[in-house]
C-alpha cells in the first residue's frame, strides 16, 4: 500500500482534531494511500514531545521549517495561530509540496490572494480544513441540490450562533484584535460562506448591507494572569473574584449581512457570540422551487428536508437521520446505521478525502482549496466594508 | 350589564375573523362591556344580507357612511382592503367613536401619520389588529422580558415565511401593486415589526441595509377568469391549462433588512413568499443576557425558552406548552391545560381587550394604537428606501 | 334550508363544548341540515336560564324527560355526568330520536351493551363524542391507512398522559369511585382505545397483561369544602393550607395494558396521571410495513409520517401540519394554510358530521355508534380483569 | 506511568468498537492506568493479522486459551459470540484475572448465573459492556436522579426499536436461535432494562403481562449464500432477485412487557425489529414526583428534562445538549461544547472507567458488573415466561 509522510505545523486545539484524524483514517477508512504520521512541529515552549507521544507522531520536531525542508514529508498540514500559517504554507508550495492548512487560510485578503495565487502557480494541491462540508448530511445536502433535487434556488439563510462570550466573561486574548486577528466574523462567518458557497452553490455579487457591532464593549481584566488554559466556568468565577479594571474588546461579537448572490437568489448571514443558548450553532436554510434544506451542527448527524414534489397532504418537514451507510457519504467508514458520529469525524472523513485526491481518486464531495478560501475571505471582507461605510458593496470591488 | 354596539365596515376574509371574535367574546369572557353586533356595511356587490344572517350581525348595510353616523354605533371596526381603511377611520374620529382597523392602517405612510395624528387630536382610542400580540404564548414573552427576565436584550430575529406563491401559481390580484398596495413587506414584514417592538420593547433606530425582491418575476395569465375566490390548488391546475400569455409580477416577493435599535441591540428582518416549507411562519427570536425566547405561529400554543441563570448542567431550550389558566395569559377564558386553541382566539382576545378597555379596565397586553401602527410603518417604509438607495437610513430620515 | 331541533341534556363542562359546537357549525360550515339550538336541560341548582343565554339556546329547561318528549326535537344531545347517560339515551331511543352522548356512554358495560343493543333494534343513528377523531390530523392518518399507505399494520403504541394529579392535589370527587365512576382508565384509556381502532382498523383479540394501580393512595382532605369549580392552584394551595387529616383515592390513576390484535399486530397503552411534563398527551404511534405514523393531542395540528417506500436517503419522520385545506379534512370549514384550530373545531367537526349523517349525506370520517363505544368499553373491561386476576384474557371472555 | 496489558478475545463488529476504545483512551483522557493493546485471539478463519495491524493490537494470536493464560495479560476482554462468553470469562477469572466482557454476559441463565458466582467467589472485579451508560446524556441523568431532583420515581417507559428486519430482507443468521442466541429480546431489552435499572434506580418485582411475537414469520432463503457480510439493501436486493424458497424465523422479534418495581413504581418495556422509522432508537422517559427526564439513542448528545418545581408558566420539556465540559459527565476528555461525540465514545468512556477503577481511582458512574448482568437477564427470562405461561410472573421464581 502506497503511503505518504505527513509533517504538522503546530499542535494546540486544531492539533489534536488533525492528530486524530491522521491516526484515525487508516484504522476507520482504506484511503488510497495511506498517511503516516511522521513529525510534529511544535511551537518553543510547547510539550512537543509529549504530544507526539500521545497522539502517535513519530518524531517531534521544534523547527518548522527543517520539517517542511525534509524530503520524507510529502504532506504539510498547518495548524499554527491564524496569522503564521502563511509562512509555512508559502514554504511548502515552494518545495513542491502539496499543503493542508485550517481555516481561515490567512490572516489578511491579500495573504490569503497570494497563496492562493500561489498555489496555482505551483499547480499543486491545496486543502483548506473548512471540515463542516463532510458531516454527512452536509455532503449529503449537496449532492441533493447539485443533482437538482430542490430545483432554482430562491434563498439562503446561515448563522452561526454561540453564546460563551457573556457579559460576565472576563478580559482574554480572543477579546483582542492584535492576538486574535478577528472576531465572530473571522471565525464563525467563515465556516457558513464556505458552507453556503458549497451546499448551495451560490456565489455572492453584492452585500446589501451588514452590521459588525461590539455588544459587550468592556471587559473586567483578571488579577493575576489571562485566564489561558482554563474553562469558561472558572474563567467567569476567577473574573467574579476579581478588582474593578475593566479593557476594551476590540474585536467584533456579532456582524450580520445581507447578500444577492450572482443566479438571482437572496441570503442572509449572521454570527454571533453572546446568542444566549446556542452552543455551537453552525446552522443554516436553503429554499428552492422545489424543496427546502435545514442543518444544524448541533445536531450533525440530521438533515431535515421538505420536498414540495411529494402529493401535498403528506408534505413536511422531514428529519432525516444521516446514518445510512448506502445513502449517505461517509458513513460506511463507520457505525451501523442509528450510531452517531461525532465533530471529530469531519476532520477523518476530510483527511480520508484529501488521501484520496492525493493517491489519485476522487473526494467524496469537493474539498476547499487555497482559491476557495480565497473567494470566501472576499466575501467576509467586503461585508466588513458594507458596515462601516454603510452602503452596499459590489464583490468586484473587493480583491 | 353594558352593552356598545359595532359596527363592521367591510366583510371578507377579515369580516369573517372579526365577525366571530365579536360573537364568541360574549360566550367565553366577560368583558367589562359587552359587545353587540349591531351592524355590518357590507360593499356594493357583496351578499350582505347572507354575511349577516351567518354571522350573527342584528343589521346588514350597504351604506358604510350611515352606519358610522348612526348614534347607535358605538365603536367602528374597519375591514376593508387596506386603500379604503382611512376614509372610515377618518369619519368615525370625526363623529367621535373609538375605532379599531385591521393592519396595516393605511395604503401609504402619509396616510397613516394623518390617521394616527387625528386620533391624538381627538383623544379617542384606536386599535389596530395585529392580533399575533394575543397569542396566548406571545403575550406572556411580552410579560417575561417586560419583568427582565431576559436581562439586557442584545438579538432580535424575525422572520414570516410563507410559500404560497411558488412560480407555478398564476398572475392574481396580490401580485398586481394597484390592487394589492403591497406585497411580501406590507403583508409580512408589517407584523413582525409590530410584534418586535411589542414583546422585545425595542425601537429601530438605523436601517443598516435591505433588499427588496421579486423572485418570480412573471407569471401566467389565466384563460377566462382572475382566479379571485379559488383555492391555490385550482388556481395552480387553471394556470397549468391555461395559454403562454405571462404578464410581470409588480409587488416585491421577499424583503429583508438589518437593523439596530435604541438601546444598542441589533435585528434582523425577512419576510417572503416562496420559501419552500412554511406556511405561515411568523418567527421570532429573541436572546437577552440572561435568556433567550423563541416563537413560531405555526406552533402557536408554544413558547420556547431557554433560561441562562439555571445551574449549568440543566440549562436548554424547554418548550412552554402555554395553555395553563393560571400562568398564560389569555387562556382562562378557553379551556384546560393541553387543551389548544387556534388562530381565531387571538382575535377573541383582542375584542375582549378592546370592550374591557372601553368599559374602563385595562388590556391584558398592551394594544396597538394608530400612533403604533404609523410607528410600525414608518419602520417599514425606512426599510424600502436602504433597498432602493442602497444605503444605510436613519429612522429620522422617515415621517 | 333544512333544520334539526337540537336538545341538550346536561350542561358542566362538556355542554360548554357542545354549545359551542352547535352554534358554530352553521357559521363556520354548510351542514345538509342546519341544527337549531332549541332547548337546553339542566339540572336542579344549575343556572340553567344563564347557560342558555350565554350559549345561545332558544330555551332553558329544569325538565329532561319533558324535553326529550317535546316532538319538536329531533335530536338528543346527552351531557350529563356518566352514570347518568343512559336514562335519557333509552328515553331518546325509545321516543324515536337519534342520540349524541358523550363518551363513555354508560357507567358500566352491562348498561353500555344494553344500550347498544337498543339502539341496533330501534335502527335509529347513535353518536358517541370520541371527538378526537375529528381532529384533521387524525382523520388523515385515518385515511391513510385505510388506503393502504402504510402496507400491513404491525404495532400499536398508543399513551394518554396527564400530571394534573400530583401528591399535592388534594381530595376531590375525581379521586372516589363514587362519585367519578372510574380513574385514568375510564377517563383516558376509552379514547386511546378508541382512536387506535379507528386510525389502524384494529381489534383486540387478547389482553396480554395490564396493571392498574393507584400511585398516590391518600390525599389530604381539604377545610372546609369539596374544591369543586376551583382551579388546580387554588386547590394545591388550598391543600397546603389545610389539616392532616387524609383519605384513601379510590380510582386507578394508572392503568397500562398489552394486546395482541385480530390481524396479527400487537400493541401497548397507557394512561396516568401523574406522569410529570405531560398535559394533555394523547398520543399514539402506528408502524406499518410500508411506514409510520405518530400524533399527539398537544401538537393537535400536526401528522408525524414516515414513508418507507421512498429513496432509503431521504427517509425520515416529517412533521406534516395538517391545515391545508385542499389535503386534510375539515380544514376548509376553517381558516388558510398554516392557521391553526383548537380543541373546540374537533367538536364543531362533530357536529358537522352528525347533521350530514342526519341529512342523508356521508360523514368526512365513520362516526362512533353506541356500538363502537361498547366494543371499545369492552377492551377497558378485560384489561381490568386482566389486571386483577393476574392472567391473558381473551375478548371473548367479556361482553 | 502504571500500565496494563489488554488481552482482547473475539473480532468482529465488537472488536472494532473495543478495539477502538482501547486506543484512543489513552489519547483522549488520563486514566489511573494505561491500557496496552497486548494480544488479539482471535478465531480460526478470521484475519486477525490484518485486524491486528489496522487496529494497533501488538500481538495477533488464534489461541484464547493461550492469551489468557498469558502471565503478561493483565485484563481480558470478551467479544465473541454470546454463547462463547462463558469459556473465556471462567478461564480468565480462574487465572485470577478481571474480566470485561460484552452483553449478554452468557446465552442462558444459569450460565449468567454460574458466572456471578464464580465473580463473587473469586473477589474480582467483573465489567460488561452495557456501553450506552456511558453517554454524557445517560450518565447525567443517573445523577440527577440519584440526588434526588426528580422526587419518588413513579413511571418507566423503556423501548428498543429498530427498523432493520423488514419483510422483504432474507433468511440470515441473526433470525435462526440456534446461530443467534435470541432475537429482538436478548439483544434489545437487555439494554433497555439495565439501562433503567441504572438511571432510574429501580428493580423488578412482578412481569404484569408479556408478549413475545415473531411478526415476519419467514423469510426467502437466498440462492448462493447466506447473506453474512454484506449491507442490508444489497441483502434485500439479493433476496429480490432469488427463488421462491421461505425458511421459518425462530427468534422473536417484538418483545413487551409490563413491571411493577420494588418501590412501588410501573414500567414498560418494548423491543421491536419492525418499528418503520426507528433505526436505533433505544429511548427512556422516567416520570417522578418532581420532575422528568427522556432520552433517545438517536439524539445521544442531548437530554430532556422537565422541572416542575420552577414557576409554572415556564416549567416545560427542557433539551439539554450535553456538551459541557463542567456540568456532564466524560465530556471534558473530548471537544468544547456544541461539539458532538458519537457512538463509539461511550466505549472510549468505558475502558476509561475500566481502566481507572483497576488503578484504584472511582469510576465516574457505576460500572455494570457481571451481577448486574445476571440481575439483568432474570428479568428478561421472567419476561419470557409470562408470555409463554399467559400469566405474570414474581421475580423470586426466576433465578
Amino acid at each position: 500500500m502506497a503511503e505518504i509522510n505527513v509533517g504538522l505545523i503546530g499542535q494546540g486545539f486544531m492539533g489534536r482534531s488533525h492528530s486524530n484524524a491522521w491516526g484515525q483514517v487508516n484504522r476507520y477508512c482504506n484511503p488510497a494511500i495511506n498517511p503516516v504520521m511522521h513529525t510534529v512541529a511544535g511551537l518553543p515552549g510547547e510539550d512537543v514531545e509529549g504530544f507526539a507521544k500521545r497522539w502517535g507522531w513519530q518524531n517531534p520536531s521544534t523547527d518548522w521549517k527543517a520539517t517542511i525542508a525534509n524530503p520524507e514529508i510529502g504532506l504539510v498540514d498547518i495548524v499554527t495561530p491564524n496569522f503564521m500559517h502563511m509562512p509555512p504554507a508559502v514554504a511548502a508550495l515552494e518545495a513542491g509540496k502539496p499543503v493542508a492548512c485550517e481555516k481561515p487560510i490567512a490572516g489578511t485578503l491579500s495573504d490569503a490572494r497570494q497563496m492562493a495565487k500561489l498555489a496555482e502557480e505551483k499547480g499543486l494541491p491545496t486543502f483548506v480544513w473548512f471540515n463542516y462540508r463532510r458531516a454527512p448530511a452536509v455532503a449529503f445536502a449537496h449532492k441533493l441540490i447539485k443533482s437538482g433535487e430542490l430545483g432554482r434556488i430562491l434563498h439562503v439563510r446561515a448563522r452561526y450562533l454561540q453564546d460563551w462570550a457573556g457579559e460576565d466573561v472576563p478580559m482574554a486574548w480572543r477579546f483582542k484584535k492584535e492576538l486574535a486577528g478577528s472576531g465572530a466574523h473571522g471565525d464563525l462567518n467563515a465556516h457558513i460562506v464556505d458552507i453556503t458557497r458549497f451546499v448551495a452553490g451560490v456565489e455572492v455579487e453584492e452585500i446589501c448591507g451588514a452590521y459588525a457591532e461590539t455588544l459587550v464593549k468592556q471587559r473586567k481584566v483578571l488579577i493575576g494572569g489571562t485566564g489561558a488554559g482554563i474553562s469558561q466556568d472558572e474563567l467567569i468565577k476567577a473574573g467574579a473574584n476579581s478588582g474593578d479594571t475593566y479593557e476594551d474588546v476590540t474585536v467584533d461579537d456579532t456582524v450580520a449581512f445581507l447578500v444577492r448572490y450572482t443566479n438571482g437568489a437572496v441570503g442572509t448571514y449572521e454570527a454571533a457570540r453572546q446568542a444566549t443558548g446556542h452552543k455551537n450553532d453552525n446552522t443554516f436554510e436553503i429554499n428552492g422551487t422545489k424543496g427546502s434544506i435545514r442543518f444544524s451542527f448541533e445536531r450533525m448527524n440530521e438533515l431535515e428536508y421538505y420536498d414540495a414534489r411529494l402529493p401535498q397532504g403528506v408534505q413536511g418537514w422531514s428529519t432525516i437521520l444521516c446514518t445510512n451507510a448506502s445513502s449517505h457519504p461517509y458513513v460506511a467508514n463507520y457505525w451501523p446505521d442509528g450510531h452517531l458520529i461525532g465533530y471529530e469525524h469531519c476532520f477523518i472523513s476530510q483527511a480520508l478525502d484529501i488521501c484520496n485526491v492525493l493517491g489519485g481518486k476522487e473526494a467524496v464531495v469537493p474539498l476547499p482549496s487555497f482559491n476557495d478560501a480565497y473567494q470566501t475571505q472576499r466575501v467576509l471582507e467586503a461585508a466588513l466594508l458594507a458596515a462601516s461605510e454603510k452602503r452596499f458593496v459590489k464583490m468586484e470591488e473587493v480583491y
